[in-house]
């Protein structure tokens, strides 16, 4: 597709170039969905009109020409645009395309003749403003971009994950059912979770943290700052560089804020005198973490300044860390099973790239009992692990899980990590049965991973419509009118186990189902005079419509268990 | 007692003097609880020794002379006292103050006699090094502190309650208990939380927010960073000057660390539009604050720059405020009590000085009006408020709740607090029910204030003897020998709701008894021959010991409702 989608791009600039004589020449690559062309000089081009001309070439059956020229050829050839002859400066090897009357610099492929394109295949998208260069101290160009795929139907099928996709967008949503919001004096990238946020976040790390509980972890806290002596110990300084916001006072005190939560876990277990009996030990800390991204590149969930990171560790001997391993990928396991999303999974062994020996820290004896471990766990688990040499982490192999969305995204969260560093660094010690001091192992594992990108994941996999237990609000109580409220508030009463709301706002009924709908609410109980006098409730259930009617023991009996 | 103690440091200069002539005088006032004379030139003073000196001085009722004189008399009279002639260069009226053959530069006042002293009221303490002038650059002069009070009685009084409050200091038994710890590399001021420290901070939330909850608060979740224009418009930069954290990075974003919750609250109220209908809004959050405290103010968990606070707002029409301080009130009192510190209370109603009104924001109006309401309550809730003048806050007048703790230490936390000026600030709105936007009133609460201050607290409160839904460990489950740790283990299932740990270590019995009498285990649990024959358990309870053999059910039925 590559070529395909590079050459359209040369015949939107063509197309552009017939239709808008004025325009002048940006620059036009193939992208992951299609192509791009920037323009200068072009005003509220019209994309239908210019779609229109580019099938009109395509059916010509126009054939692309490399050919190789001189600087001064180029020159002569591009004397009326601007932009390419900038880049003309920084050329040595110069060649160009010709297609039809229209050519371009550039280093190809291509195909050979339009004939090669499915003239339904394709479609222009939408138009954008974009930096010269990338450089926003340079001109904005116009850039229009279009969409291109293998046949019509690949282009219908991406549109259509593209309008679900949209529908499920997590800042949509976010807003729509009122979970998440930004505040222009607060700042950007700095989410503020209202009460049905907090539910659902609050939720998810009630669930993750009792699973980790049954396995042996316990809850640790730590503060936000520490003296940047911490980081650069831990070498997470060098590696978050401009990332690492700094801290300081009028009172001269100077402070990092964590970019992650290790460091600080080292210094609980080094707060003790430990002993071999007291390993394995296992501290868990869902907190934020801050980091300095991009001011561009903050937005939504997906990339913020604070970053609540459920994260975990072992302390263990050498002799414990394959068993610690096993129980993190349990872990694992129990939490994404529990929310439906195992099925979709592969699982990657991530080891050394061995030819480059310098993209490591540690020993290489340390390195080989490491891959031995988890290849051995990987075996008697039987993950089917895939093996990708070069993937590990600085200082050391690691096991990484990888999830499908139910919309085909694919999501790298969990991960396990052998760390035979950092106690060194730290000079976290134990003393063994033989009375010698010993570094421990650390294991480093993450099961949801942050928060925020784990709440993003999860309002776009299930559109809004969470599993129950993660439903802030699991039922409305509708009352027909103002002479059932009595009736709601009995009802209400009786479910008072679950999280229920009485909507006896003075609006009609057929307004409250629809706002119940849109909330993604999974029951609607429509109580009247006929409710009333058989003291049933009639039930709506989410994406299902009207069930029929029951009395309330029946609706709890049925439901009870599983919300 | 000033007069007493001011001239027993007098006593102890001249006896100094007598001992060791060659020490030069420093100062000497009366303290709190006593006094103290710094030294130049005293080196490993004996103490036993100048207390003995100061008796026989006393014996020999020696009569307190004031003196004025001129500063040519007493350059001449202090010419070998170097600290007394720096002293002189800053005075203008010189006074001093003859007893016996000491002579002091002092403005007094003093006792008539050492007649006055009673000879078995007061007590050398202890020896310290202070900087002359307080000020570091000077020299380090040594301190002998005394203690003095009305009689032996009072001192032996005060003797036993300090003993006390050593035993149960919040950072000797944070350690001892291991409930947090500091490390030099996170920095002071930043304490960081065990597991089982982690577990009493999350079980006190845990209350607090259940109390809440039933009366109608909604946990919400704000990061640590705002832009500092939000604490400007809040006032909180002013008011916290040199206290805030400036938060900077590389990628030039800059922001503060919040040193109160409250502003990035009103940012979730104005997130949406709001009607009347919707209010009360009430929000809780726990969550860290950072303010640079002065480094040499830090120490323990009373002072910290990490403050993690429990903080709570409610967001209502002017009709509503008398209501939701009511239910603050109701919530103060149910947390409380739930602790057993509410016997001990009083309520001050802290006024507006009204002769002051230059200290206070807001509208005359807005003031009467808050007061009145503050007033009716107090009344109508029976809490028997001390009216106090001039306590109010900047914004409003407020309710503030005080105990005394087991060792008679009077404690401020929880206050209750009207603000019409933050509301206004932010331009928070509700839409009336005349369809108008009007300002909401905004109600501040603590409930139990910081968790650090609230930490330390309690834990000297009980001396670290939690009462059981606040002990990280209930039961420790005590095998006689190795033979009896299958039926421990059985007896460890059979309490699976409670929190247990089971102590098989190779150690004695009577070792681990002593252990988990240090660690405050309300239950220790003995399993020999005798219980597993018997199916029973012999049962040591915390502070009245051995308790006797009882069957687990009875030992669950006994106990499994309070633990």
């Amino acid at each position: 597709m590559k070529k395909i989608r590079h050459s359209l791009a040369h015949i939107l600039a063509s197309a552009v170039k017939e239709l808008y004589p004025k325009a002048k020449l940006g620059i036009g690559p193939d992208i992951d969905n299609g192509f791009y062309y920037d323009f200068d000089n072009l005003k509220n081009p019209d994309l239908k009109k210019i779609e229109k001309k580019m099938k009109e070439l395509i059916k010509k059956d126009i054939k692309f020409k490399r050919k190789k020229i001189t600087k001064q050829q180029a020159k002569k050839i591009f004397k009326n645009e601007p932009y390419k002859l900038d880049l003309l400066k920084d050329l040595k090897d110069i060649t160009i395309y010709e297609s039809g009357n229209f050519t371009d610099l550039c280093t190809g492929p291509h195909i050979k003749s339009t004939k090669e394109i499915d003239i339904d295949s394709f479609k222009l998208d939408k138009i954008a403003g974009a930096y010269w260069k990338g450089d926003e101290k340079n001109k904005m160009l116009t850039r229009i971009y279009g969409l291109a795929f293998k046949n019509k139907n690949e282009l219908n099928k991406y549109l259509k994950l593209r309008k679900e996709a949209e529908k499920r967008d997590h800042r949509k949503l976010g807003k729509e059912l009122d979970l998440f919001c930004f505040s222009d004096l607060v700042g950007p990238g700095l989410p503020l979770y209202t009460p049905k946020g907090t539910f659902i976040k609050e939720a998810l790390q009630k669930r993750v943290e009792e699973i980790c509980k049954q396995y042996g972890f316990e809850k640790v806290i730590t503060p936000h700052l520490a003296k940047i002596k911490l980081f650069e110990l831990s070498g997470h300084a060098k590696k978050f560089g401009e990332e690492l916001f700094r801290v300081t006072s009028a009172r001269k005190q100077k402070f990092a804020l964590k970019p992650v939560q290790c460091p600080h876990q080292t210094q609980i277990y080094a707060s003790k005198i430990r002993s071999y009996k007291d390993l394995p030990i296992r501290y868990m800390e869902s907190n934020i973490q801050y980091r300095a991204e991009k001011p561009g590149e903050v937005g939504g969930l997906n990339r913020v300044y604070a970053i609540t990171v459920e994260d975990g560790h072992s302390f263990c001997t050498p002799e414990q860390v394959k068993q610690e391993i096993k129980i993190m990928i349990k872990i694992i396991q129990d939490f994404y099973k529990s929310l439906g999303l195992w099925k979709n999974h592969w699982v990657s062994l991530s080891l050394r790239d061995e030819k480059h020996p310098e993209k490591y820290i540690g020993e290489d004896k340390d390195w080989k009992q490491c891959e031995k471990i988890l290849t051995e766990v990987c075996k008697e688990m039987k993950l089917n692990a895939k093996i990708c040499k070069g993937e590990a982490a600085l200082y050391g192999p690691k096991i990484d899980f990888m999830f499908r969305d139910s919309i085909g995204k694919e999501i790298q969260i969990p991960t396990v990590q052998i760390d035979f560093a950092t106690p060194k660094r730290f000079n976290l010690t134990y003393i063994d049965k033989d009375g010698k001091e010993k570094h421990p192992v650390m294991v480093h594992r993450a099961i949801l991973g942050s928060y925020e990108r784990f709440l993003a994941l999860i309002i776009e996999h299930f559109a809004g419509a969470f599993p129950l237990w993660l439903c802030p609000v699991q039922i409305w109580i509708i009352p027909i009118s103002s002479k059932h409220i009595k009736y709601a508030k009995e009802i209400k009463e009786q479910l008072k186990d679950f999280r229920t709301e009485l909507k006896n706002e003075n609006e009609t009924i057929s307004k409250k189902i629809r706002q119940g709908e849109m909330q993604k609410i999974p029951y609607l109980l429509i109580v009247g005079d006929k409710e009333v006098k058989n003291k049933t409730v009639s039930v709506r259930e989410r994406k299902k419509g009207n069930i029929g009617t029951m009395k309330i023991n029946q609706f709890i009996k049925k439901y009870g268990s599983i919300i």
